[in-house]
């Protein structure tokens, strides 16, 4: 898809929007800014990328300007999906020089966050090509999920579920209260015949069997070693989607991709992906 | 400080812990649970640390678990503040086998955050032994300053400002707007001359006398050299506390902690920390 | 499925039950009672069928009535799924007389409100069997979503989508903008191959083998007359699901049934069943 | 009154309609627009009345519209108080294809259940004519009593209480605790002496009386027969306004308003009143 | 009514309180106690009285207390109701020391407030006795006004409107729109004939006779020298109430009674009222 | 400091200013100005101050006004900080008539309040001259604290604490628990070194000599006589500010300003100061 992914609602984020800058305004506001700097003071600058990236989060970070001042205005350069190199300017902003510096910390906490998941998808996605596609998990930061997996479309990466109701997923601790794999996506067939796709996790080929005579539409196969893996794969073909699980890294992702595997799932790129390095430069030089 | 610090009021953070659960649990619930599991069916387990680390948020854990069934019983084992080793049993749970299953992600994505950010600021800690301290920056994530700042403190190490309200900091931008630290000192001095601290940012020793003569309270000594940073400790020492900041890693931190500065700020303790591995294991095994 | 259909996480709609007490109470309470009924009195009754139903919201209402005042007691005489006859006493209530006297409109609008729906749906259910399903559809009343399709389920029926994000329904509108169902159908799977069913409204048995040939999990047929419905049926078996829609009223919907389609959606269910008439009668005789 | 009623305070409604969306939106928006429409694609469209009814909640429909996307245009065909025909477009809506498609069941369902309300009012204002009036009751549906009873009012009926604090009603509950309807009457009148009105419910001419005789400003005359009925109203004229209340329907309304009674209260109209069928048709066709 | 006034529904107040104790307690909690008292000391102390007055919101500050740490314990010693003498102690807490003196400020505003409102309202009410009753009005303080409402009924008076939609009220600047009294009040009943009271201001004979032509329920006598309220009162008697309005105090009130009107309504009963000065004295001496 | 103070970001009261708008307005809106004003009709007038006083909160008015109607025009003819004579205009409003009569109340509610504040604050300021600094406490109203202080700042005077976390203030309470003054002090100093300020509560010349050897930034002079203050202030000099506490009026101000105390706190500024009378006149006059 060369179509940029679909934003979440603004509608959707705008309330954490407001409520990270309520987070750092405070009771008393902007104690620096006001004590400097005048009222009316206009100021402008530039976004800028310290380090290489794929921006994401750039209509959140306008959002925070403008929800704090209306009348901030920003260029956008570099938009979601766009890769940035080490130095580049993102975005130029004017406007009002409290408001930018109020604004400044909050909006730059959501673009390096969303930027740094898009990032790390970006890397993994180059690392593997076409195939497998890179999914995301519900290993994500509270009230942060939507964004976050918007991120990892932005960064090339596809979603899996976005929360426990729009799929079933049956893993390990499912099968010590429910039985076997077979039994369990029976059940689960039966429960929800209509548009509710099941996956399964498997750990072993007799799973693997299981799981496909009951009629899984996904196997997620867990930790498993790569030739396990790329027989599970075989057995797999043209009856179930695979996923790859568990543990990988940029160092083993090829060699697990070249298993044939249909998904790779990687849960650290929204728990503990690197923030993308960005800041705001104002221009000019104040009296010395 | 050996007492542990203080945690947050839950009444501050039960919102986001709601928050998180309902944006798991979507409008329709645990599709897969529901399925699989009876509704009455008892089941019990443990969370374990997959690795090392400190340990932060399991009270917000807990409060996961009992928000979504105020029936379900958790014993800790590993409370906020103790080290846990890998492979440890954190805590026992008991109590309905779908509330368990259902709040298990929500409750681990608080636990893994906070307790990698824990982890993060031990490790630090223990590179520079008591002096000087390791303090946090705003560079959080939305909605999450709060407890971030806990398990920095949890971790071993102070917390610097909360928000753009509770202390006076010059920075860069601020002197290209307002004129030379100097003056900015003052300005901000005359502004608010009861409570409220001040610090200032310099990157020369020209600029720290300045902010010396004017009666910083703290100076940030940013991205300086470490004979600079000790030339600089030296010349403030008992007229100000100093702090310095700008990209210090394990790698650098003892050399920095050698110039005598009081307090090391670093920002990637909040945003980039990675999370902690934390699983919740249940006890017993179906029939197959 | 014997078992009850699993009702939404309390902590999903506890809000919409403060807010409809508050709507109730306005700002200046319950000014009746206050008058007439002395601070401490305590009362006792019944909640009273006024007319046969099938039961769904009763722990709604428990929620009402304990939310305004915890030392309310509930006994449940039918529960959530059970069919009530006319006159039959649903549940019996004590405690304070305000208490009760101020939470009955507000815990009977959602009892009545949900029975009603149960009801409908469950008449509905009876005059086809096993097979085809009744669903429901995204026609509810705003804010009652998830509560609505759960009394839908408890009715004897099953739920289609949530919202417009658990899977892909391809209507006339889409059609109209995106071409034909084949390229439609083929764009949504390739942008969603993981986890999302593709669902597409077809006209004519044109559109419906294009909606086969592009692998469609299941086919709408839109007001479709029975036997057109029986041949589209027949062509669809094994290799989609197939879904009657549009205007079927309990007059039509044993005809529809025969056509051996496998599922019927029905709007009305959820924007106008009417609502169960369920009433409080306090016990007990004032002096005269 | 032939001025158009008056509608409620947009921000008293204005979250319904956000949280309406975020319903129907979920976690990851319209999944099916996002895969077949590109973002910039504009559309055009119209709301169109399946049914003959009498419109109301047209301002609430164009807020969710324009919620989703400021930049969607409404022309208004029919506004709140009109009748339409079957078959009569009420809107012109034009602009982003993706917005029009997201917002269309939202804005239906709230212009459907409130249109329907108004229409339900209508035809049973046109049975009785100037005299009685038609008026609501509190049982309306959950976080919609505000939108409902404006419905009833362009409907052509009129408002009973809003609410458990705006009048005193006096009911058969009220008088088992409170002994006897004189009784009852006169501890309100001297509990509230000042703006609050009271109403009292009698079934017999002899509760009629101490009513009266105790001041009540309004006597609901609950399930009389029309004789009776009649009575009672001959009774209280000059002394009290009467209300009949019970089980009224179009077939038994006409009898009723012959006894001269002042208000009709119809509890169906906002419990049970079905949806008006409006449906969005976009213009065009897509290539085949 | 020598019962004591109902307080409004926690519910209602509920959040108003933890939104308070969130702006005190801010990002950090209560830096003070935190150092200096151990997490699990425990502390008893009294709520005191510094000047007498009528106690009002005792359960507020109840609230406030458990709502911070469920485990606190309060003993009432002066209900709501209760007139309290310089340095009574109203009610005798214990629990956690930290969670005491961290709700301890919350507490005492709200119940400061309340009770200097009770207080004021009660002297007010000493001065006429029965008859005429005071009254608030409509100029609360933003967010508090059911609670201030219920203070004034502790404090012995009765409430004027809740708001703007409980009843009508036709001012100066409403005739000023509107056209002369009579044709205002005339319309005003037609709009609104059933359960809906009509107020108008009047400022001359002229004026009131309309008024009470019209069919007034209430006429609010504004600004009249005692003599031609008298005269007013006189003309009124069982035609309609007389409310007498606009910069009354404990100076004029006498002389405003014994004009025989039924009402006075004063302002800065809600507004202006000074605070009750109570304090949180905790028991015991710490080592010196 | 000539310049005005910074007003707190208007996104953390407009949430204030809606809910008092919906409390005024409650579920069926203005009834009066629906009955009375023509939907369309507009209207001017002018917010009037009854009395001189220095305004605040004019800001915060006109979002009353253009939050319930944006088309309302404001022209502002004394802005924050200004000093306004009795029936002096303070601003000329103009648009639809119901929207000015709907949302005046609830505007001046919070005008009037502000202002009574920033004119109670500004008498002393007055009385005192340039030291000491007039500043206020954590007695603020529950929900309003923020806007509160900001009428002190346009009173003339400083803030203190805005909550129990933005410095340590230790007072007789903590003594009672934590010992004595020196090892308090001692005590909050090692767990906070950074930014944090520490203030104790003194009664005797011995607490005074404590406090400053163990290094407190501010010493509270408890209810000391003047004497005794001038005696503490004097030691106190260059060592740590001071600040006057105590149930200090217009009265005793200058007396205790003639000590060179630092600071004088007076919780009356915000608990108790009178409202400012201010009223919307709306030009022009009615047929009669």
């Amino acid at each position: 898809m060369s179509r940029p992914p679909t934003a979440p609602w603004p509608g959707s984020w705008e309330p954490l929007a407001r409520l990270a800058l309520a987070e750092d305004l405070g009771r008393a506001g902007d104690l620096t800014s006001d004590a400097l700097v005048p009222p009316d003071a206009l100021a402008a600058g530039g976004l800028v990328a310290r380090r290489a990236g794929r921006i994401a989060g750039m209509e959140v970070a306008r959002t925070v300007f403008t929800g704090l001042d209306p009348r901030v205005s920003i260029e956008v350069l570099a938009a979601d999906g766009d890769d940035a190199g080490a130095g580049e300017t993102l975005a130029r902003l004017s406007g009002n020089a409290r408001a930018l510096l109020a604004a400044e910390r909050t909006a730059l906490n959501f673009l390096g966050h969303l930027s740094g998941i898009a990032t790390a998808t970006r890397e993994l996605a180059r690392l593997v090509g076409d195939h497998p596609r890179i999914v995301d998990t519900r290993k994500t930061l509270p009230g942060l999920r939507a964004l976050e997996k918007y991120a990892v479309r932005v960064g090339g990466g596809a979603n899996h579920r976005f929360g426990l109701d729009d799929a079933v997923l049956i893993k390990d601790n499912h099968l010590r209260l429910a039985g076997g794999v077979e039994k369990a996506v029976r059940r689960a067939r039966s429960a929800f015949g209509h548009l509710v796709s099941i996956e399964v996790e498997v750990e072993s080929l007799e799973q693997l069997e299981s799981a496909l005579a009951a009629g899984a539409d996904v196997v997620m196969l867990d930790n498993m070693s790569p030739p396990l893996m790329a027989e599970a794969v075989r057995r797999a073909r043209g009856r179930a989607l695979t996923e790859a699980s568990g543990g990988i890294t940029a160092g083993s992702i090829a060699e697990i991709a070249a298993t044939g595997v249909d998904l790779i799932s990687v849960g650290w790129l929204t728990h503990s992906a690197p923030s993308l390095d960005v800041a705001l430069d104002l221009d000019g030089r104040g009296p010395d």
